[in-house]
């Protein structure tokens, strides 16, 4: 092996948006694998808005990344060495090895999986957390029934994308709600949604066409204006689905949300959930029965694939302004 | 049946609180049964704060209260006359009859009780709807475990006494919030809360020193002040029952609530309920439950009677207030 490893390390918290100097390139020694690690290379990188999170010591659900780590994220690669019996060189493996080219883990970590079943980058993505996220949500919370409207911000990204086309699959009405006319058009010809609305024209009088009898599942994904714009349509039983807030997340105060008597007077359910939390032990199933929709060609998805891992803290930058058009993952040289 | 029927009519709908002029009290013919039908004459009328909606005409979970017509309310009473197999004169029922002496009703809005069990008055409080609200929102929402802080608003109230003593029956904490001295003594020497902070003191110092492990459980009677005090001290997962929000309902605009990406990061689950929707065909379930509290003395109530039919407007109007201590019945002259 005499590649190095590359690695990209949080190099200072960041004041509002990241900016590059707050992530750090080095190039290091490939490491050598303990007793009962297996060494992956990894070919792919996932980069999603809650890293934005794991880059503020502000209280979350998981701790920070320490100043000088490897930032964290999901990887698809494939294994080098093994000291683990069941890995072995040249398997295909899932796991959370961060930022960086090489990583020696211990197993638990690690999901192998069958690379001839769906394109590597696929395992990031609509096969990977985001569409893991979309479907524990609607399983847990969202519970969208027949004949529903759902709505889904951030419908053209990487979580949006499937969430939509589950909800469809299971014979609701699905509006999306995305930026810009080009991921509208992605939104509704290509993931076939029911119709999708773009944020940065009127919000109300394009809710007010698109969903004639109210939202009754609300998939938040990114708050802000769009929220203030939905809450007041949600119908009685609502259940709003709080994945993320993207637009709020260099906010260095938080935004007043709405008025909390329509909970009540609605029976509206809002709650919140972290895939990491319960979504794991389920993967086997999801991932099942997405196959299944790729298979009968009911799942389609896009990829905005950056070239590169020194090309992965300007990415990330542009993914938490909207810039990218799919699901953002970064091919590793 | 030389009697007349006393009722009390909804004049006028109310700006901002109500007031006296906003009622009319009347006289009229004691109502003559259609055949199917039971005459009963009430001998308490339950007054509780979801009547302040009713008197609206903004969108709610239920029609308003017609302009001239009845105010709506739960009475129990005794049966005069019967057309109805089942039910015969002496009869004591429970039922939703509105604040008035005698009303004719079908059999499908009866309810028939021991009066043997527990005072008449109780089956509108503790073991009425004040009660079945405590008991379905714990049930569905709020789900408290053993050893878990549960916060309760409006504690010594109709439903916030009950959910404090079904959460400390089930081996919680239990934090109750009241509005002066007296109201907290109550709350922690009668029904047995193990702490109670009085809302108008410093709700952070007192959330503080009586939460140090955060809250679990909060259950939502007021809005305002107490839940921006209590919603930034909420745990992991925790729980907000959104039961009503008192403190606002006589706002003519609604306040902004809390930013929402906690709900996010600590999957809050924010959920409102409504007794009528799933709560009496849970009736008898939840009255065995407390009749075995009652039995075992693990279970407190107080009551605030207002004697005279025509006080209920003033007692209403005061509710609104705060100046009830204890569930608010009128006694039917």
């Amino acid at each position: 092996m005499a590649e190095t490893n590359l690695q990209i390390l949080l190099r200072r918290r960041p004041q509002g948006a990241p900016v590059a100097e707050d992530f750090e390139i080095v190039e290091t020694p490939v490491p050598q694998p303990k007793p009962g690690e297996v060494l992956v290379r990894a070919q792919y990188l996932s980069l999603d808005p809650y890293m934005r999170g794991r880059m503020s010591d502000a209280k979350s659900y998981s701790a920070p990344v320490a100043i000088g780590a490897v930032m964290e994220g999901q990887t698809a690669g494939e294994v080098v060495a093994s000291d683990v019996p069941g890995f072995a060189p040249g398997d295909t493996v899932l796991g959370g090895f961060g930022w960086q080219r090489y990583s020696s883990v211990a197993p638990g970590r690690l999901f192998k999986i069958d690379p001839g079943e769906a394109p590597l980058s696929a395992s990031l993505g609509v096969l990977g957390m985001p569409g893991l996220t979309a479907w524990v949500g609607l399983e847990d919370i969202g519970q969208p029934k027949p004949g529903e409207t759902v709505v889904v911000s951030a419908a053209s990204g990487a979580v949006g994308q499937v969430v939509g086309q589950i909800a469809r699959i299971r014979g609701c009405k699905v509006v999306g709600i995305a930026g810009g006319a080009k991921k509208c058009e992605f939104v509704t010809e290509v993931l076939g949604f029911d119709a999708c609305i773009d944020h940065r024209g009127d919000l109300d009088a394009q809710l007010d066409a698109a969903c004639p009898n109210g939202i009754d599942v609300y998939w938040e994904n990114v708050g802000g204006a769009v929220q203030r714009a939905v809450f007041p349509r949600l119908n009685d039983h609502a259940r709003m689905v709080m994945c993320g807030m993207i637009a709020e997340y260099n906010d260095t105060s938080p935004a007043p949300g709405p008025n909390l008597m329509s909970a009540v007077r609605k029976r509206l359910r809002i709650q919140g959930f972290i895939v990491s939390d319960s979504g794991w032990p389920r993967y086997p199933q999801f991932r099942t029965e997405l196959l299944g929709h790729m298979a009968s060609g009911r799942l389609a998805w896009r990829e905005d694939v950056v070239e590169g891992l020194r090309q992965a803290p300007q990415a990330f930058i542009g993914l938490l302004k909207g810039e990218n058009f799919g699901k953002l993952v970064v091919k590793i040289d």
